[in-house]
């Protein structure tokens, strides 16, 4: 049985939040010095769990088990958002090489190999998912050549060479090196903390279908324009929202979501009717019916708003994911660990956020579980876990990989 | 009898165009070579007539009869918005000069002084009715020292400087000099080509009130918040502005318009529930019991959306204007004049924009004229006006001219 040592993970956790420590959380941009400090330290760790280590051409530290025998990959990505906090990504690394070093020293787990990993950028500080995207073979070089800073706009290539990564090889999936990979995060909802839960098993990554809608009315003075006239972008832009709201919740699965993150009036203007309007929209959900359901819904309602507003209107899919299901046999796994150490104190749900999880799926069997995000905050510093609910994380995460590892699921 | 001149009008209407021309339209900002020039040339045109002009410290074109008969003032703003019609503000400066003229010109008419003016920066290049409010003292000193061009950025003193004008003094308002003011305008809407009036006899310019309406949610993220627990400010800005589509027609006055003219959702990333919402609104009318009922409205709606969203609401009043009503002898002498000329094509109309007639209206009588836009077009260079319209407009202000002057109204 893997026993994995509260203190150290504790301490290995927090320890890990100063490399870029900002107020009580953390600032470590892919590729900063910060960044790549924390990445060589990740690098020895691996090595003093008896571990073979290295840093791939995109910033993946990637640890391998000695020996033939299939190993169990668990981790997640190193760096975080800006001014963001110390358990998104760092929790789920940290967790991995908790687990290697508890098989290490569990005298029946020594045959049992952990393949502790930490990816690069899910942050998308350059390209969302960039490092498990790269891994699975879905980053192209051309794509690494164009790709800049979104915040600072330096080019990667220059970001990379810099962090001393350039012409060093980039690491891809070998089929058969691994039976799996399993990544533990934080919530980042409030579901699991508003139901009184400390285990999420994740059913699925939810898809993002993501929409630019523009309305295109005419742009005319305030004064002088009757209403009885007017066509007028920002009015249409509203009421689309509105008629979403009212519509959405009856066709919605019991987790969608759905989001207007921008909308944009043009001229904007106090005394110029809006001529134009432009709206991002997305909605997430597990299920491919409800997702098709909400793509109905909006092209209808975007068209009864172009009637209703005399605004010519055109809807744009500019993003089309799939759900991607964790795989039910790690999902089993994470349930028995779970039951065992928070009986009745787990549930099944989806993510609602992207994961590196759902790259690595791709290619292999998958399994995350999550622990609950006090207040549901994340990408703010001051995001925490309960100390509690981190060492039962990680703990769960151990026995299921036992479990897997030893019952070949 | 004053009787124009159509020929000349129109020739002198086409050359004023040419100051600054752009395509169809003019680009002639306040204070630019193209405007100064204009103005130098609107002074050698006063004096042609027989009449003293000169150039005031802040550009305005002031024409003055001999002797000491008050006379009737005449004009409106000689610059143009950028890129935008020949004819707003131009019009009616050059209605002033050839009704000037055709009073010079006709024997019966030599005992009525007519005083020709062309306003500066009625368009708000530095400040909005910058030549009319000076005259009235309704402008002071500090307020010329801190203005800045809101396009350039140039300090409006440096713009003085460059134009000639640093050190020349400003004309004020002299009580007894002027029986009134009469000022010709296209209309900027539709209202009178869509009910084929060709005449329209302003009755008040409308007031507008603004209002600043921010909206305070919580940023979380778009994937992993519960529909249930969200504060979207996003939401809240598009909900106050459906209710108020639904509201406002049922309190309006016949010609009340109200305008959200622009709406700000921050951070307005695709993956983030918007935390704040700020909303630019606005209404019109001429009527004070209409504007105090849309105030009500308007507070009781923000407060609605509060609870409703969740979200807290703030509202500011950022202006708060009065309808300024044209003087009713005035209408009368204007509506003489147009059924003289168009019979049962005339028609009395609120003024929604704005005009130097409601600054000078402060200080003594005030009349205006519409005469209509094709398509209800303005601040665009396709701006215009049928010459039958423009000759039409200009001889029915030179007989109310006559009306005023001759009987004393």
């Amino acid at each position: 049985m893997p026993r994995i040592n509260a203190d150290r993970l504790l301490t290995d956790l927090r320890k890990f939040a100063q490399f870029g420590a900002y107020k009580t959380g953390v600032h470590r941009p892919t590729y900063t010095v910060e960044d790549m400090e924390s990445r060589r330290w990740l690098v020895s760790q691996y090595e003093k769990t008896g571990l073979a280590a290295h840093i791939d051409g995109v910033g993946n530290v990637i640890g391998h088990s000695r020996g033939d025998r299939p190993s169990l990959m668990i981790g997640s990505h190193a760096e975080s958002q800006n001014h963001a906090g110390w358990l998104d990504g760092a929790m789920g690394v940290i967790f991995g090489l908790e687990v290697a070093r508890s098989f290490a020293e569990a005298p029946d787990c020594t045959g049992l190999p952990i393949a502790p990993v930490a990816w690069a950028d899910e942050e998308s500080h350059y390209i969302a998912l960039l490092g498990s995207r790269s891994y699975v073979g879905d980053l192209s070089d051309a794509e690494i050549d164009a790709a800049t800073n979104a915040y600072t706009g330096q080019p990667l290539r220059d970001a990379l060479k810099e962090a001393g990564l350039a012409g060093t090889s980039r690491s891809f999936f070998e089929p058969g090196r691994h039976v799996g990979y399993l990544e533990a995060h934080i919530e980042q909802g409030d579901f699991l903390e508003s139901t009184s839960r400390r285990i999420g098993i994740v059913t699925s990554i939810v898809a993002i279908w993501q929409y630019r809608i523009v309305f295109e009315g005419i742009q005319n003075h305030a004064g002088t324009t009757r209403m009885a006239i007017r066509k007028d972008a920002g009015v249409a832009a509203a009421r689309l929202q509105c008629a979403i709201a009212e519509r959405f919740p009856d066709i919605a699965g019991p987790r969608s979501v759905w989001t207007t993150g921008r909308v944009t009036v043009s001229p904007g203007a106090a005394s110029i009717i809006p001529g134009g309007a432009e709206i991002l929209f997305q909605f997430r959900d597990e299920d491919e019916a409800t997702l098709e359901r909400f793509d109905a819904a909006l092209r209808d309602l975007v068209e009864k708003t172009s009637a209703r507003t005399g605004c010519a209107a055109s809807i744009e899919r500019i993003a089309k994911g799939h759900p991607r299901r964790m795989d039910e046999a790690f999902q089993d796994a994470l349930e028995r660990a779970a039951e065992r150490h928070c009986a009745d104190s787990h549930t099944r749900m989806p993510s609602g956020a992207s994961h590196d999880a759902q790259l690595v799926a791709r290619k292999m069997r998958a399994g995350m579980l999550f622990v609950p995000s006090i207040g549901g905050i994340s990408h703010h510093w001051t995001e925490n876990t309960e100390d509690a609910d981190l060492v039962l994380g990680c703990q769960v995460l151990a026995d299921a990989a036992e479990d897997i590892l030893r019952n070949g699921l």
